[in-house]
């Protein structure tokens, strides 16, 4: 696939050419004569005439054909290939919390490689008493969990610390996906390996790292090991896909995507944390002074408008409007989000689809009704620690402007009176 | 695809063949030297030496290719053709609760339709004050609600009824997926139509049909249909594929599957049950005396093991052992699920990987010791409304029988010292 976004940006109007407001009514909906012949039954509309697909057709099934523009999507100019390269969730045209795997992001640093599980192996040692290999099948006989967490790359959103770039929330932050994960915890397989859980734990870190060419290894301390983490071989109830870790990929629930690392291979007990090329050169944030933050892990309180937005244009005008997105926040759970029309000028509380769950992706809906003038759209998020999602304005006061990751301030779109939305920066 | 089940019935134990038990310790894990060289360096297992697949190769994935034997399968000699017929879902190779769509059960009467969204059009009709014609974007100025649910045909372990059949829990278990539904209730789309939900809805139906050449239609109680029904658009975030009614099927939570009517296209209030081909000819349940249950609706508390069983044999041989399986009734949250070894004579409570949640799956997880013995796995769930899935004697004791749907009785697998699993009777 080559650049996508090429249509996106920079001429973004062009894009939306296609889609003029068609100028419904307040109320939608078209008045049927219950009397009259059955208005389904025209030229546009029959009953089926025929028969459809048996269910021989499709042992796997996959998107029908009308939505083939529903997919990740990369950003050529983004990386010098490919391979060690991302692609976007579609998050525009998602609706509910779950990402099927098939269109959820890919972060690689090597390429995503493929792994059978008859020759998978996964080591634990370093610091332990009884250094172990398990295969695929011996992790499959420890007890399992089941939960429910987003994973968010460091890097999205960052494009946007230059000022408003990308137009479309795919490519601003679809850098982040949600599933239920199946798998055993660190814990337990760190206890299996002789770790004193109950002993002096002060200092000690895991230095996890992945099978693959790049092993993307990275330190994590045993705090948060052996808090929640989780082994994971299942996402959304069928195997890891390939692009995912199969056979095993660690799941470091709120922190960043980089730690969350596939093709598991080894998980080494150490006093120290190792300060890995992932962990030094990348994913450190340079602050304006020049100095750099490091053990940046949570990923912050954060949220963005799915719909409408730049791929999502208003086609219906005016009257009855849903405005809906995403919150998430790696410190625990959402509580609340804010929708704003006029650029953060006076704010509306959103409705949350289910009260927020902890480390996992929250729907929101504000249901409104619009009077087809411009909107400068926001959300804003806040979790239970208190904590509330910061302007742009906000975030560059403290970080500066030379950061790569943890981007999580508000976006804007501005929605122009035919309904189209365009990536925008207010000041 | 032909006829996959040729190899699990009635040879059975053909297929387990290859899967002698491996004779693994006690405790999982290979014990490793932390102070030689690194053994996960061996031919076998190598770190990558290759670059992967890059971002750009698949914008919408697949499971890995060795996961293909992970997929819906039909039974040929099930149904006279494969456009009025029944696919399964792999239920024994997944875990968690979510089902991915591409591979959850399918169930058409007259095949699955491509309907695109532009032609999509929703009536309501009838006893309302204002017939409308909804558009697929009109649906989408509604309020929505986002649900997990199950979905289970009245057929589940139809088969089952004249004793031990069909040897899997893919096949006598596996029309059943869980997703999370994004729509708009039905009850906000009738009062947009002008039912007066205040008013006197006593005796008062809905008639749903689809699109499709069979229309599928539905009687469904007023009760029922504005208590929890939604017009949904979305499963597990996305569009619904082709074969789960693309653009726009019903949700009945609960309730057989047949009433949760794709391509969704009209919808009638009536003051009386259709009584259609569909409520009459079939779902129903002919009793011994030969007179027969009707409105059968709600799908009653069932559980089934689904690892070990015939189709995941245990392969590691004695000691540590997971068993899990799902359960799920139609009458509110599943409370308690238990496990028996031998056949319902002794039980032991199962852990649930989350508290039941009302009409969706519920993952149970039992960890325990194999002893290299034979077994006969039962599992037995109940719901809040204090109900017990009944033995099998028990159900054909109340139903005789003559009944195709509604069988939710325990099931026994017989594993034998192999670990190989068959599907059994128990008296």
């Amino acid at each position: 696939m080559t650049d996508d976004t090429k249509d996106f940006a920079p001429s973004r109007r062009q894009f939306l050419s296609g889609a003029a407001a068609a100028g419904a009514g307040a109320v939608a909906g078209t008045a049927a004569s219950a009397a009259g012949p059955d208005p389904l039954i025209t030229e546009k509309q029959p009953w089926a005439q025929e028969l459809g697909a048996g269910v021989d057709e499709t042992p796997y099934g996959l998107p029908i054909k009308y939505e083939s523009d529903v997919v990740r999507r990369n950003v050529e100019w983004l990386t010098a290939d490919p391979i060690s390269s991302i692609n976007f969730t579609p998050i525009h045209a998602l609706d509910g919390t779950i990402t099927p795997q098939g269109c959820a992001f890919e972060r690689h640093h090597s390429g995503a490689i493929e792994l059978r599980k008859e020759d998978y192996r996964l080591m634990i040692n370093g610091l332990v008493d009884k250094p172990l290999i398990f295969t695929y099948d011996d992790l499959e006989r420890f007890p399992r969990e089941n939960h429910v967490y987003f994973c968010e790359c460091a890097a999205n959103t960052g494009m946007e610390w230059a000022g408003a770039q990308l137009n479309g929330a795919q490519f601003t932050h679809g850098m982040v996906h949600n599933m239920e994960y199946t798998g055993v915890t660190l814990r337990t397989l760190l206890e299996e390996a002789g770790l004193d859980t109950a002993g002096d734990l002060k200092d000690k870190w895991v230095y996890v790292e992945g099978a693959d060419a790049s092993s993307n290894g990275r330190s994590i301390p045993m705090e948060k090991a052996l808090d929640d983490c989780l082994v994971a071989f299942k996402a959304n109830g069928e195997a890891l896909r390939m692009e995912h870790g199969y056979p095993v990929r660690l799941v470091v629930p709120g922190w960043e995507g980089n730690m969350w690392v596939k093709w598991l291979r080894r998980i080494e007990v150490t006093d120290h944390a190792v300060e890995s090329r992932e962990e030094t050169s990348k994913y450190t944030d340079t602050l304006e002074d020049g100095t750099s933050r490091k053990w940046t892990w949570a990923m912050d309180a954060k949220s963005v408008i799915t719909s409408p937005s730049p791929q999502m244009p208003i086609k219906h005008g005016k009257g009855p409007l849903v405005i809906t997105g995403l919150a998430w926040t790696g410190r625990g759970a959402i509580t609340r989000v804010d929708v704003s029309k006029d650029g953060g000028k006076t704010w509306e509380t959103a409705r949350l689809a289910k009260p927020g769950e902890k480390m996992a992706l929250t729907r929101f809906y504000l249901d409104t009704t619009w009077d087809g003038e411009e909107m400068l759209l926001q959300s804003r998020a806040m979790d239970d620690t208190g904590y509330v999602q910061p302007t742009k304005a906000q975030l560059r006061e403290v970080r500066g402007e030379n950061s790569i990751y943890h981007n999580n301030c508000i976006q804007t779109w501005w929605v122009n009176k035919d309904g189209e939305a365009e990536n925008v920066e207010v000041s």
